[in-house]
């Protein structure tokens, strides 16, 4: 037994309690700015670490969010709940529905799109047990949420396979690539996600326009056709301050 | 179509690709400590944000990961590939094995258990559907793989539920939490899986041994038994730079 392993509350977290009770009776409008650290250091007449854990207690607690350079604000965005088997069944793009839509709710969203044929990239090229040189068509994606940026995603997938099909072009249609696998007759069957978690390098958070402490969660699928082929890598990067990922399975 | 979709190749990339192939010629001894930031900008006439970048770059790539105050190292430690629906499918706890062991493989690890009966947290309280005031058996674990802190984790079980069984003593015997309530009728058949990802308050780096800046997965699962309702809800916190996540399902 030790006490590490439940560790107590302290100073900071009656500081987030007090800014909490002030935040929920409304004494701050949604949106509006938190005091800055320098204001509640003096409030509360504590150390600047003792604040910043405070303010990071109602960040976690979803309250708040900084915004790049502007500081702390209530935060107004509603998280993206990211329900990976719901999304990705066939019932959805099957029925020639956006797999985004699942996400979204109706909330609206806007995608910036790029395709191109390219050589594979090694790790790509292992994923599809290809020969050096092989292409792949690559799909690279920015979406946008609400005017916010919460993923940019790259899917490849062999140029072999889906030579000639709309997957080559930016708009797939209805259902999307996987309803393109599906015409060609390499629907996926299985997928395989594969979560990390970092902080952004400088060029991904302007990307995506979140400050260098706002980790991203790197999530790389792999989709498998019935004959346990894989048919498309993709490589995502999330916002982490826009999503919840969620995952049901049996025992 | 925008290049924002897909950002170009620059400087910190040459850097990193000059360093890790040093690092794989074996320039730096596994174990062995990077050049400093000072160093390398020296060396390559680079910008700090640059350098940093660089280093990022390898740490993404888990050549290397930093040390508290003291530098970026070659990284030793493998990176535990959990596996969710395999470590928690029933043939796994109901055959009296650790749901860990499927993760370490036969790694070595240790386990700091405290074991109490509390009353229910609000938010905890909310997902049993509990009247206020009811009771819970928290158990929290500090897991230690290798000498090093993967993951704190804290369970909630309905104490009326649990009650007199081993879930309330540090050692629930083979098999665990899910494999005692499978003996009182409730075993777990469906987990769902929440994962947030945030940088660490300064007392939970300080439990999990890691930089304020290595963010933190939070896990919360929820199981559920045969009548669909809730029989434990864990709240998981990994170290992101000791695991990556794995989700596998059928479309």
């Amino acid at each position: 037994m030790t006490n590490r392993a439940r560790p107590r509350k302290p100073r900071y977290q009656e500081i987030a309690d007090e800014l909490r009770a002030e935040i929920e009776t409304g004494v701050y409008d949604g949106g509006k700015r938190l005091p800055s650290e320098a204001g509640l250091m003096q409030r509360f007449g504590a150390a600047r670490g003792t604040v910043r854990d405070a303010v990071a207690v109602l960040q976690a607690e979803d309250l708040t969010e900084a915004k790049k350079g502007s500081g702390v604000y209530l935060r107004t965005f509603e998280r993206i709940r990211r329900d990976a088997a719901q999304r990705l069944a066939r019932s959805n793009w099957g029925a020639g529905r956006a797999i985004w839509d699942s996400d979204l709710k109706g909330r609206r969203r806007h995608e910036d799109v790029e395709v191109e044929e390219v050589e594979a990239p090694e790790h790509i090229m292992a994923v599809f047990g290809m020969r050096p040189g092989s292409r792949v068509w690559r799909r690279s994606r920015l979406h946008r949420t609400e005017g916010r940026f919460v993923q940019q995603s790259t899917s490849y997938l062999p140029a072999d396979l889906v030579a000639g099909t709309a997957i080559t072009r930016p708009d797939t249609g209805a259902g999307g690539t996987y309803a393109r696998l599906a015409d060609i007759g390499h629907a996926p069957i299985r997928f395989r996600e594969e979560i990390r978690s970092r902080l952004p390098l400088s060029h991904e958070a302007k990307v995506l326009g979140v400050t260098m402490s706002t980790p991203v969660m790197l999530i790389a699928r792999t989709a498998f056709d019935i004959d346990g082929q894989p048919v498309e890598v993709n490589e995502m990067m999330l916002d982490s301050n826009s999503y919840v990922l969620e995952y049901n399975f049996n025992s």
